[in-house]
């Protein structure tokens, strides 16, 4: 017997229509591309985003449509964010960092009809072009007055609005519509597009408004450091639609200062982002003078790859509640929070920050299990690591294209390929992918457990551990070492500081001081070029000596 | 195109199963009817909730069957919440206070082949059962040794759960399934059935956990002062488990003595109940020369009807939170929730509490309007008032058994029967039932404004007004005041102080000094009673004069 409740669909639309009538008045801030600030409001978002919807439609847009995006965070970008899918059509970003060979696959694979873009990214879009067999329409994000001289191949963002009444109802459709579509950057076989719908897209933002979620509120001034491109910019834009947060998007300008300048101005509560992004902010903050204390952050959510805990610590040093949680693009992406429970705050701060520097529990929603190499299920009793398994309707069931095959176990879990422990509490510690999990005699050793201990060395400012071929063991893991400018730490003195902290076979077989270290076009540690680099080190080592 | 999301339904049975494996030893502490205090556990809840739906199925309980309730609000109450929509069929819960011709014809109504009851009800549920043809089963809930002798016919709720293994996993089925049924005390025509869905209760759970929702987090233990028969306790069993906060269960005791001592013992930070219940709880203090300030609550909704201020006051007064929701059984029942705007935290508290004592803002999900008696849309100025129309997934589509018929107009807006205004925020101000609007020469005036104008004077302990009739303005307020206990105004006394508070042709014709008003079987005052016995006050008034 079914219940006799109303029958309305979970749509992005209501989102924003929610935001215009209950948050109309509401700041969006924004840094585009051609400079300046740009201020405008929930109400005018919902305008925009109406007439974007009518622009897209007269340029031969239909439900179902893919329309891509090559863009910084901006009041444009956003605007997107909510015509497209409240059109039906499909909001297809794309990260234009990757490598040429990766967007052409992507923006093919895709296949859409529209490519809307920042005008910095022209010549990468000129450079792509011929080989985007559907591309119909290049929509540059901009006004009239900045629109490059003869060019009649591309259409102007802000004319093609200004043609359109803005007075449009949203189509109600089914609420497992497609709404938008992320490509993981794949480390094996080509990239794989995650689709996602308006009922996972709303059911995730729901998540992000708990107060044990990311606590986002109608009070909050978020500063949206982490890119529209990377997963939706963690759904922060549709959880502020559904609070009527104010949000403040940094354009192209992600360093230091940039950010610090931002922030303090918008006086932001809250703000987002990966390891390096925070990286920057307080190396420039340590360079100019600028006590961290003056950030104005309440709440700082640093996610994207696992947070080191020296920068929670000075996160919590300056003042602010700095928080790890754990998702990919397939879980839309946050799945875990860490958030501390009632008798944590009874702990020491260092203490809290080791709670708060754990992946996090899983949110109402989501479910997760370990599993062993055989697929049986794991204790979690905070020891055993095991292949993260996770399954949830914000869960994806498959790629774009049926790329991939079948994901899902006869069980519907999707196998994150994250090694992880989970405690009795539920506290997820991610300690590899299991990709990078370093396999020494048959027993697993964790990467990320060794780097996070060797960056509270004083001199270090970064590092990275990866499985090297060895004769005996198989494998056995190479610490590669950025020196902080001063620092004059030996590979003997980073052995010595990492004994007490990580059991002894543990231990790194070598330590390589390096200038720099190769990051993935989303900032992670690329270990894949790594180890193809150092594959023969020990080797070569033991018998070079 | 559908996107590829996990089809994983959302059920009440997930909220329980979320609870028990990252809340396990989360309290669950409840005051049952036969004494004592006894502690549980969200781990126990979800084992005790698949051992009761074991032992409904021995019962012969199908999906889809209803199983009522005549209980308090206890933790074997709660177990039903989830066991019964955990197996697929649909909990009951009628409210004992009802009279016994609206309990006959509810029970015989709903249809439950099982009648769960706490033993106070024996005696009810012995003089409703010869009528009731579909009942098979009667369980009290209480453990063998408080079984009534002799009697046969009665099944022990924990002699049937120790019989189970608990050894279930709890089905997976359709989100729309229905999951609850309620029936409203309709003031006109019989009670009508409100039939909820897994779907509707599980996002209005998500409403309930959002920071600026009701702010439900992991941190509050919640004195459950609003009974479980009343609204699904206002979601909150349901948002509990979904955040797995602490409940606290006061049994069939609600008096002001039993409601503080039970929240100083469990510190609970949050309660929420209709306004009889915090006056009773104030006269408690009062009498016993308690100070508020030693109220444990952080926060506290009131809920049920309009929130006299001054009630709101002597929370604040306490540092406690205070505000207002609006809903109703068709709603399930938070639609609205008074919370701050940023803006409004500059204000003096004073006018923070006008606005906490507003009916709120709607949610996320719920789409309000008003509209005349032409069914044409009314402005939202803050000053026009008309009948509120509500819309949403957690709202009724139609009631039990098609009883009313279509409740829905044309684009699915559900006719709430309240009267209110809407400002330009979005803030809702009932003013009245739309039955007990006063239509004077063809105006509206608020019987609800009048009320709370005059609870502000100091000798008003509790204010009716009613329409009556008048020969020259068909309609005409009569105002019934109960003095507090050593109060000496006079009717002029009420008329002055009113005078300047509303606009003139609102005052009252005449103040009646009465010792008690009658109260629905839900605590509100019922008008209808007043009206029929006050109908003609007036016009023998003139009469007589």
């Amino acid at each position: 017997m079914l219940g006799l409740m109303q029958d309305r669909p979970l749509l992005i639309s209501s989102l924003l229509t929610h935001a215009e009538t209950y948050h109309r008045e509401n700041t969006i801030v924004s840094a585009p591309c051609e400079g300046g600030i740009v201020r405008s409001s929930w109400g005018e978002t919902a305008l925009r985003a109406r007439q974007g919807a009518q622009a897209l439609a007269r340029l031969g847009v239909n439900p179902g449509d893919r329309v891509a995006t090559l863009a910084w965070n901006t009041h444009r970008h956003l605007e997107l964010y909510f015509a497209v899918p409240g059109m039906g059509a499909v909001l297809h970003t794309v990260n234009p960092r990757l490598f040429a060979e990766q967007l052409d696959y992507i923006l093919n694979h895709g296949a859409a009809g529209v490519l809307a873009f920042d005008l910095p990214f022209l010549d990468l879009v000129d450079s792509l072009a011929p080989k985007l067999t559907h591309l119909r329409h290049k929509v540059v994000l901009t006004d009239a007055a900045h629109m490059p001289d003869g060019r009649d191949d591309l259409l102007c963002y802000e004319t093609l609005l200004a043609a359109e009444s803005g007075d449009l109802v949203w189509p109600a459709f089914d609420e497992r519509t497609a709404s938008g579509l992320c490509y993981t950057s794949g480390t094996t076989g080509d990239p794989k597009g995650v689709l996602y719908s308006h009922r996972s897209t709303v059911l995730h933002a729901f998540l992000c408004c708990q107060a044990d979620g990311l606590h986002l509120s109608r009070a909050d001034s978020t500063l949206l450091a982490v890119p529209l491109f990377h997963v939706n910019a963690w759904g922060i834009p549709y959880a502020s639609a559904m609070c009527g947060a104010k949000v403040v998007l940094p354009g192209p300008k992600l360093d230091g200062q940039s950010l610090y300048e931002l922030a303090r101005a918008e006086e932001c509560t809250f703000s987002l982002g990966v390891p390096t992004v925070w990286i920057g902010l307080f190396k420039y903050l340590e360079d100019a003078g600028i006590d961290p204390a003056l950030l104005p952050f309440q709440r700082l959510l640093i996610g994207g790859s696992a947070a080191p805990r020296a920068l929670l610590q000075r996160f919590h040093d300056a003042g602010i509640h700095a928080f790890q949680a754990w998702g990919m693009s397939e879980t839309s992406p946050v799945a875990t929070v860490a958030t501390l429970l009632p008798h944590h705050r009874e702990l020491p701060r260092d203490q809290q920050i080791d709670v708060l520097a754990r992946q996090g529990r899983a949110m109402f929603g989501v479910e997760l299990r370990i599993v062993g190499e055989d697929g049986a299920d794991l204790p979690h009793d905070g020891s055993v690591t095991g292949e993260l398994m996770v399954r949830g309707p914000w869960v994806t069931s498959g790629y774009y294209g049926g790329v991939g095959g079948d994901v899902l176990d006869g069980e519907g879990w999707f196998a994150t390929g994250d090694v992880a422990r989970i405690d009795s509490e539920g506290f997820v510690t991610l300690t590899d992918r299991s990709k990078d999990v370093i396999k020494s005699g048959g027993e697993w050793i964790s990467s990320i457990e060794l780097e996070n201990a060797a960056l509270g060395h004083p001199a270090v400012e970064a590092a990275a551990v990866v499985g090297v071929a060895h004769e005996r063991w198989q494998e056995r893991p190479l610490m590669l070492v950025i020196r902080k400018p001063g620092g004059s730490a030996t590979a003997q003195d980073i052995l010595d500081f990492l004994a007490g902290k990580v059991v002894g076979w543990w231990l790194p077989d070598d330590v390589v001081f390096v200038d720099n270290l190769p990051l993935t076009a989303t900032g992670k540690l690329d270990k894949k070029v790594l180890r193809k680099q150092y594959i023969n080190h020990l080797i070569t080592a033991e018998t070079g000596a």
